[in-house]
């Protein structure tokens, strides 16, 4: 299976592809969205499009987002929250089925604790995808995110069926 | 100049359209985009869905939307943005120049007071624009942003093109 991971963000927006074949996983491409100037409009615009270019070029069978961390920043929340909206419904119009992961969670999964250093991250994410280098720690994020839903992807989508039937 | 006002919501997304005429102004159409459900990446595509529907039955010449106001509920402000953010990605796919407008200033020129009851605005929407029967008070708000863009727009475009220049 192929998950592509996202951490959103307006400027930086993660994204991370593996490919998961049981309990071994293997790196398959990673890289940086950016967005930049004064028109919010177009700069979300610019993400969509990105993104859907990550997904032409390698074709995942899922995905997964961060859960985003509100915090007392409401501005910061506000620009966030936009271009995840704009991330979730472009995975959602390439008909990707989506999981979605608390920040603890995934570096608990990755790193083993749920307070995890960005330094901490990249380290262990080198060390499960052999041959992968991250980007960036946006990249680096947005595949420990990918690997995440390598781990839980199963449950989540067996929860979320039971709680649809 | 036909101008389609938006009040974003993740629930409910008010929409309408007006035609300016110099400080002449009449009522086109006005309604509500609705989501429901568990999967918000799916709810943001219906949006997303919904306001191209709107664009191309109504097709306006510019658009306005209302700047989000940031509380201490975090939580309504991370719906509320990802809501805003793929209405403002919408829109620049389609092209539109956007105004925002904080609501606030919406209330001041469409009531004459920044701290109007929706009451208030509902009534005033309705005498600026004969014949008009806002679908609901989400409907009235994005009419009132509408008004306020056919009274603003042309000075906000301008300082826009100054500040680029």
């Amino acid at each position: 299976m192929r998950i592509l991971g996202i951490d959103p963000g307006l400027r930086n927006l993660g994204w991370g592809v593996i490919e998961s074949h049981g309990t071994r996983l293997s790196h398959v491409a990673n890289g940086v969205c950016t967005s930049d100037g004064d028109d919010l409009g177009e700069r979300l615009l610019s993400l969509h499009n990105q993104v859907i270019e990550v997904i032409e070029a390698y074709r995942p069978d899922q995905a997964a987002i961060e859960q985003t961390f509100v915090n007392k920043d409401g501005a910061g929340t506000l620009k966030l929250g936009q271009a995840r909206g704009v991330a979730l419904m472009t995975l959602a119009q390439a008909g990707l089925p989506v999981g979605e992961y608390a920040p603890n969670r995934v570096k608990k999964t990755v790193v083993g604790v749920g307070h995890a250093a960005k330094e901490q991250i990249l380290h262990m994410v080198k060390l499960q995808l052999p041959g992968c280098l991250p980007k960036n720690a946006d990249a680096a994020d947005a595949l420990a995110i990918a690997i995440c839903h390598a781990f839980y992807g199963g449950t989540q989508q067996r929860q979320l069926k039971e709680k649809r039937a």
